[in-house]
């Protein structure tokens, strides 16, 4: 089986590869080739598996033309412009983000002769905007408030109407915000969510922008490669034509996530929370969503990792601080 | 005021122009330029409002930047391959009914300068598919089963996108099925509904190939005159980011548009109605709403020209057949 990974040297991507080599499969079959694409060269594991590393822009309908030539069986489309670069760079955001997606699904489509790979497109819970109910179900519209949640749906529009053609056989996937994202703090407006247990479990401190009561909605990314995986190779006959589908996660507040740290790693690793009211990221938050029914998710058989925040966090100390943290 | 349509030679942008043209003004402003677009050369009424009548495609970038250069006030969109043909031809249902909004939209955005037309876009109720409530509300998911409505839902994320941004100020509006539409039968599947009200009205025959008790939901071309004219001139500041609006329409069964037609010309007139059950019209039809709540819509002050069924038939009466009928 030939894999092809658009995106690979983002986070999620990174961990998306470890996973296929460590498995040597993805469900029944050997992997027996694998592309890795990104804007910066992703990195080549040493491994027996016959990897080739691409380094280049999904915006050039070139290389996506190329990327597919070789007919790979499963494409895991997860290269994009985040939210707050496709708000900042307006033409750079719809280039990559729908322009990037198109190249791609055209040159599938332009293969033709019976080649119908399984397509995998990385969504993301910002295709909704408020006011949404408390709990965003199945039917809820994408009235998306960024123009990454725009590009989004749009891709997700166009994942189904080329599968319900026969294009290809494609299906999206709504991440939930990652957490704990690894790495150094970033600037999103998002980031705090995963600072706030990062940082102090390396025993550095985090800023809380925003009050304990903000509820939001979260998956570890041992839960998203895993999404990625089960999107990957289920039997896909059984979706029907909606194919964009919103993943389980857990909602906690930010209060919930204080009180799973020092349930986990004790109160002086809490101390190192600094609580300091940023309006502007009260207010971009605040149209973010709370919670979810994720019912067709969890039909189709898709799972997390985790059951409590708590896990959340022990799965952080597990992959990424190999068992330790700062106490 | 300087107004551009686009698709001026369609059925309801046709009936729009005689409209713009009878009234000399749209909302409070007089009109004192009309441009008019189709991939056919559009008619160029008589009258004393210099109208300009460019033959060109939609899908031509080109084109798009020369009909806005002189940079129109209001510019209704009404250009589009329609659902049998962009399923039929996927390029093309892409290339006018997606790209052609882009080119549009881009053209727009590349003056700036502070220019900020309001831009209506016509969508349509094939942006929902199967299944959706007995009565669809104003937060449900576009889950298009065409290329068409895939593409009308498309153009709507972009619309919504592009006007949050401040681009332009920009409304869509999803028309019910235009009831009674005038002309010549056609073959689209949803022509029977117009169909047996029309061919009766004009000593024909005409087929009804499904059940009575199919219910659907439909304008007058008066009513959706009403929409875009409304759309054209409402203030949008208080729409707020969902700027795609269900439009109000009726819900009818056939047999209730039979029995309407019988009230209003007679038992001889719906007479004329051969019952011929078609399987796959059925099939197709099945996919499709039926009823809607547009509370949305109606709080904007969208409203139709009808009332009833009846209604429906006497505008068709009194706008396309001078008040006289076969009796």
């Amino acid at each position: 089986m030939h894999i092809l990974v658009l995106g690979a040297a983002g986070m999620v991507g990174r961990k998306l590869v470890d996973r296929l080599l460590r498995d040597g499969r993805l469900g029944s079959s050997d992997i027996t080739q694998l592309t890795l694409q990104d804007v910066v060269a992703p990195a080549r594991p040493a491994t027996a598996i016959p990897v080739e590393a691409v380094t280049g822009d999904v915006a050039d309908a070139a290389m996506a033309a190329r990327l597919v030539a070789s007919k790979p069986d499963v494409i895991f489309h997860l290269a994009a412009i985040v939210s707050g670069e496709a708000e900042a760079d307006f033409d750079k955001g719809y280039r990559i983000n729908l322009d990037g997606t198109r190249h791609l699904i055209d040159a599938v489509r332009a293969i033709g002769g019976g080649y119908r790979p399984r397509i995998v497109f990385t969504s993301s819970i910002a295709v909704f905007g408020a006011p949404f109910p408390d709990r965003i179900g199945d039917e809820f519209l994408s009235a998306p408030l960024t123009s990454y949640g725009t590009q989004k749906a749009i891709g997700e529009l166009l994942i189904s109407d080329y599968t319900r053609k026969g294009l290809f056989d494609g299906i999206s996937i709504r991440l939930p915000t990652i957490c704990v994202r690894p790495g150094q703090p970033n600037k999103a407006a998002s980031g705090f969510f995963s600072n706030i247990i990062r940082e102090p479990l390396a025993g550095k401190e985090a800023v809380l922008p925003v009050s304990e009561d903000v509820m939001h909605w979260h998956a570890s990314p041992r839960s998203a490669v895993g999404f990625l995986i089960h999107a990957g190779t289920m039997d896909t006959s059984i979706i029907g034509p909606r194919r964009a589908l919103s993943m389980p996660g857990l909602a906690a507040t930010v209060g919930e996530q204080i009180a799973a740290l020092e349930r986990v790693a004790g109160k002086s690793v809490t101390a190192r929370i600094r609580r300091e009211p940023d309006a502007t990221i009260m207010g971009i938050v605040a149209g973010w969503p709370r919670d979810f029914v994720t019912e067709r998710a969890l039909k189709l058989g898709f799972t997390t990792a985790e059951k409590t925040f708590d896990d959340i966090i022990r799965i952080h100390i597990e992959d990424e601080l190999g068992g330790k943290f700062v106490a």
